[in-house]
């Protein structure tokens, strides 16, 4: 099983790769996908949507796990990051690709034992479970620590989604 | 120009089409796009922003307009038609349309001439505007209204979007 963690963000959308096979873990790929601050949200969230079926489409995951969306103490950075994990849906629903999503605490606590760790400690548990040399930047970490956490707590044979629109027509 | 104005929420995403030439509105089709309550919402933004797919490519807009986000009482809700917006933000980055975006005031004001028009004067205005003998549904309808708003205040010439997404990778 292939699985693409991702951490979207209206400015950079971290993705992280790993493939686990028989609970074991293998480091694929991570990094980032940006575009211009200088362009209204807007257009930036369609633009790192293109790089994300980019990715999708040349890493072929069986699955891409995110994090949940939860109100937090910044409104305008929740409705940021909302935004960010709409367009990633988006993605992952156009591309036919299953999603799976955590709670921070999940994923924090799959990683490292604890629900309530620190960044730091859990972007130490992300390196030494991959066997990564050094560190990526925090976007690819969070994004591999939610693929990690998939491979060590998923069930076999996450469902594909089926079509099911519905789509009504005024007159 | 053909604007497909855009109401996305996370259960239902309304869409309406006006062709708009020489300051003449005409309406050409609404509608909304829904995906089945049962499941996660995960999957079902996913499913909507297939259906968005197929609504642009064969209604092949100029131009998306959709309205701004905004921090509201209720953040629970807000955080939905925040992700409900990102996904179709993504679906216009990735069919390479335009977005412009309005805020609600701007969107009643443009519609009805008041910025605080209540949300039945808006409807009568939209079937008024583009000679609609029923109304449709109201997700139909706001999303009618936004295209109207792109109709009457957009200068010519909406700018298309260039690929400029960096795409870093971590080794």
């Amino acid at each position: 099983m292939r699985i693409l963690g991702l951490d979207p963000g209206s400015r950079v959308c971290g993705y992280g790769v790993v493939d686990s096979e028989a609970g074991e873990l293998r480091y694929v790929e991570c990094g980032i996908l940006t575009a211009p601050e200088s362009q209204p949200m807007e257009q930036r969230l369609g633009e790192i949507a293109r790089g994300l079926r980019e990715v999708c489409a040349e890493l072929a995951p069986t699955i891409v796990a995110v994090e949940d969306v939860f109100v937090n103490h910044n409104p305008r950075s929740a409705l940021a990051l909302a935004q960010a994990r709409g367009m990633a849906l988006a993605v992952i629903g156009l591309m036919g690709l299953g999603v799976a999503s955590y709670s921070p605490a999940t994923v924090k606590k799959a990683v490292s034992g604890s629900g309530k760790a620190e960044k730091a400690q859990i972007a130490r548990m992300v390196q030494a479970l991959i066997g990564l040399r050094s560190l990526p930047r925090a976007d690819a970490t969070d994004a591999l620590a939610v693929a990690i956490t998939h491979g060590r707590l998923v069930r076999p044979m996450a469902a594909r989604l089926v079509p099911a629109v519905v789509r009504a027509r005024a007159t």
